[in-house]
């Protein structure tokens, strides 16, 4: 059974497909592709290539293939260039398409290469994470990392349909797992208290019935959002808001090197950090810190700094935030649990204390 | 006095603003952009820099400025690399303005520069060039080279402002000037006879009084044509009638690296292989060939290769250019001096024979 839901964007809309094994339609879609006398390429990393060969054989066939290491290095400018080179090696032109198979790391650089290679080819997203599946293949952003900052390079660039296939997940390991369900727990304290509920009830675990729906919810939740902002333009609220824990966990990603932290361990520790700034701030209270903090650690994420890390580099690293607008700090901070808002002007000092309870130094 | 042709692309509209000397009006918007607390950063090459001191001071006076070398190996991923390192230091912010003061190599790297830090900050074009203020500064294509080939990674980016500052030209030297009256002469063939034969009556110098009222003739067709069809999108005809001349002009690039021929050399080139070309196919007749090759050749430029290439790297170039479709050669052809056409499924023996005909070996 193929379901659907339709990311609603103008002439840039495209459908997103939900299964356990979407490999036929997948299929279906790149024969029909090279029939039309188009090219494809797949770009993937070399985890998913290994283990879930039949999966992904099953997908493409034969098309000409490039693989990367899996890790947050690989979203670095000479990965993307070395992706460009290989489109250029296989003629690949305006009219070719780009598979990205992957999860999020393989997706934000598979997109933005299609953003950019000739000024823009078409993509496929067929994330085989977790976290890809509910938040990054979803929307657009692409984009690939500098020394100074996580994301500061990429482009808004649409793919043509989003293929997520839940069945995908089996081999996925569990650490890998646990990272994506911080963002699952993301949609659910940003706006939807009922999933949030369903997480404080009982953890999702791979073998969760629910885990299908509450994937379309998160999909369905970030469709909402891009339909309403898709360049993250609005002055309060909007996409920014997806940006919950993500400005703390960009900072300890980028103070403790990429690959230390998986991203979605660091914006586990971020969503704890939002909560207690939303708490310092008198948005909630002590007991709806406790409950994030419990949500969280029940799906096997961290809730403190394992390390101890210097205040200064994590200070520092906010402030080349992208989010960072003529110098000022904003932050998405929790009114209640079940709904977020953007906020400017927030004292340092108090970030500060939020990073010292965290275990910086 | 300060004139004005508005591009009209819905909410990407934007400005050109014509004069000897600009540098009041960019100063005013560079006070009110800092004023406003925007950070203002340029990029400019170190030939501008050094022999437009004066006029670059009192464009930006103390700005954060990033020096590149002069010429295509600038278009590079590793400069591309380090003018992102440099905006990151600067702590640039989406907020922030870009400013691109040179030729069509700054002007093409920083856009593409702008259009993908923080996935897209506003910029603007001063062009220093007679090629950038007839063509590159206009437009928003923005890119950079691969080792395959030219602009072939980039992206759609439209400045917020142009300046043409026609002053500017009095520094640049000869070569440079005639490099540029290819794309001016580009503009009469493809599609306005008059200013042809203007330019076939007396050669366009530096120094003639119809320079000002021809860049503004170049850049209102560039305009017009970028209005119908920004994002090349048109099946026939469109933008890609701009390229007239250049997917020659880009295999002779690629094949001698870059900078051997300037990029105004190679199309000039190019226009007279496309001349020949439109011949061979029937469209214009031998005597129409000469007078393109009359009228390139009297503004200082070759009509033939300067040393033979290899006719199979030429081939080959053409093989990966960005017009290519589907695996189908794509070129801009004259139907008559004044009116152009793009054709596609052309015969590779007629492109090789010209090649031949034009030195290659």
């Amino acid at each position: 059974m193929v379901e659907c839901l339709r990311v609603n964007l103008g002439e840039r809309s495209y459908s997103l497909h939900f299964g356990r094994d979407l490999a036929a339609a997948v299929r279906a879609e790149v024969d029909a592709l090279i029939k039309s006398g188009r090219k494809v390429v797949v770009l993937t990393d070399r985890n998913v290539a290994t283990q879930q060969k039949a999966a992904v054989t099953a997908m493409v066939g034969d098309v000409p293939t490039l693989m990367f290491d899996p890790g947050e290095e690989t979203k670095s400018l000479r990965e993307y260039g070395r992706a460009l080179d290989f489109l250029a090696e296989q003629r690949v032109d305006r009219t070719s398409v780009l598979l990205a198979i992957g999860g999020g790391v393989i997706g934000d650089l598979a997109g933005f290469v299609a953003a950019s290679y000739q000024r823009g080819i078409e993509f496929f997203q067929i994330p085989t994470t977790l976290l890809s599946m509910v938040d990054s293949s979803v929307g657009g952003k692409t984009g690939i990392n500098l020394k100074a900052g996580k994301n500061l390079v990429g482009a808004f660039h649409q793919p043509k349909a989003v293929y997520i296939a839940t069945g995908l997940l089996d081999t996925l390991p569990k650490r890998e797992f646990a990272a994506g369900m911080a963002e699952v727990i993301k949609y659910g304290l940003l706006g939807d208290a009922t999933l949030l509920a369903q997480l404080e009830r009982a953890p999702l675990t791979v073998t969760s019935p629910e885990l299908a729906p509450v994937v379309r919810a998160c999909c369905a939740a970030k469709a909402c959002i891009v339909e309403a902002d898709e360049r993250e333009l609005a002055k309060e609220g909007g996409r920014a808001l997806l940006n919950l824990g993500h400005t703390f966990g960009h900072a300890i990603e980028q103070v403790t090197g990429y690959g230390v932290y998986l991203h979605g361990e660091a914006v586990a520790v971020g969503l704890a950090a939002a909560a207690r700034l939303s708490e310092k701030l008198g948005l909630i209270g002590a007991a709806e810190v406790l409950r994030v903090e419990q949500v969280v650690a029940a799906h096997a994420l961290p809730v403190r700094l394992r390390e101890p890390l210097a205040l200064d580099k994590l200070m520092a690293a906010m402030a080349r935030d992208k989010k960072v607008r003529s110098g000022q700090l904003r932050f998405v901070v929790l009114k209640k649990l079940g709904e977020a808002a953007t906020q400017s002007g927030i004292d340092p000092a108090l970030v500060e204390t939020v990073w010292r309870e965290l275990g910086a130094i």
